[in-house]
């Protein structure tokens, strides 16, 4: 077991069979250290890779993705969510729906940033559908650089994400492979 | 000068008199080399003030608030933008109107997370009307903590938000103080 997967049964609250809460450690009160050693393991995991950018989503990946992006010395690039769509000539945009939110925003790149030249690591704290990784895909191919690996913290792994990005034959690398939220309690995959 | 200074007049576009975009090393993409050594400048400064949380506003402060919060060894804990009221008992509320971007928000703190106990260093990456700013030290006060100081990356020491800070007792450290903004030209307060 992790650290990371540790401290989730630690100070992680399984709130109901779909939702776990981290707000003590990662969303809301962030501990510096495990997103130092996070930043870490991800760096020694990808480090020859040929990574160029780490691409996250606003705004809970920020802390894990700048700590990566540090020690893998390469540019962070922080992908937007606005409300609705900006006619710019430089931003490029996709529709993402959450479904955990219930909500639809717009994922914003400035096409600037990423270029056909970068081959880019995505990762998020969450991944449970897919739909925000998927997005942030579409939004790196339409600058016209490619997909290196999706990484994430926190994997839920009987929710359909893993399976989509698979199928489109991307690696996901997650520290934690939650299998199961079963009356409070948090089951790893081995 | 420091180095953010430099980066921005470097980087940094003067897009208005009143618009300094740092969007490509900053705000879109964040560069964290540069973050490290503001991390390490903030920490250095406040070393001595015994402070016990790190507090930020997402999204863009959080990259800068993590390295300082990693270096000064506490945790992190960002305040949320809500659009709306949310009523549940330990979540503190306090309305920000935002003059730049024209908006409403609730910034929101889970209760938990601060404490009577609490000595709090609030960072941002802009003070301009010093809203948000204001917003983050009433959030701190209903929480029964205390203000340390503010730190911020850049200053538009051309609007009130140092002024209204200071009003109120408060240290204000800013990295950048920007004095101008001519005709694409960024002036700086020696």
């Amino acid at each position: 077991m992790n650290k990371l997967e540790t401290r989730i049964l630690k100070d992680g609250v399984a709130e109901s069979s779909s939702i776990l809460k981290v707000d003590s450690f990662i969303n809301h009160q962030v501990d510096p250290v495990l997103m130092d050693e996070i930043g870490e393991e991800f760096a020694e995991h990808f480090k020859d890779y040929g990574i160029t950018k780490v691409v996250t989503i606003e705004s809970s990946g920020i802390a894990p993705a700048i700590m990566t992006a540090a020690k893998l010395n390469v540019p962070l690039v922080i992908l937007k969510k606005q409300p609705s769509k900006i006619l710019n000539q430089n931003l490029l945009q996709t529709e993402v729906t959450s479904f955990t939110k219930k909500n639809s925003y717009e994922l914003t790149l400035n096409g600037k940033y990423i270029t056909e030249d970068d081959h880019v690591l995505i990762l998020d704290d969450f991944l449970a559908d897919g739909e925000a990784a998927t997005g942030a895909i579409r939004l790196i191919r339409m600058a016209h650089a490619t997909v290196a690996a999706v990484a994430i913290l926190i994997e839920k792994s009987f929710q359909p994400g893993r399976g989509k990005l698979e199928e489109q034959g991307f690696e996901v690398y997650s520290l934690a492979r939650v299998k199961e939220l079963d009356k409070g309690v948090i089951k790893f995959i081995e």
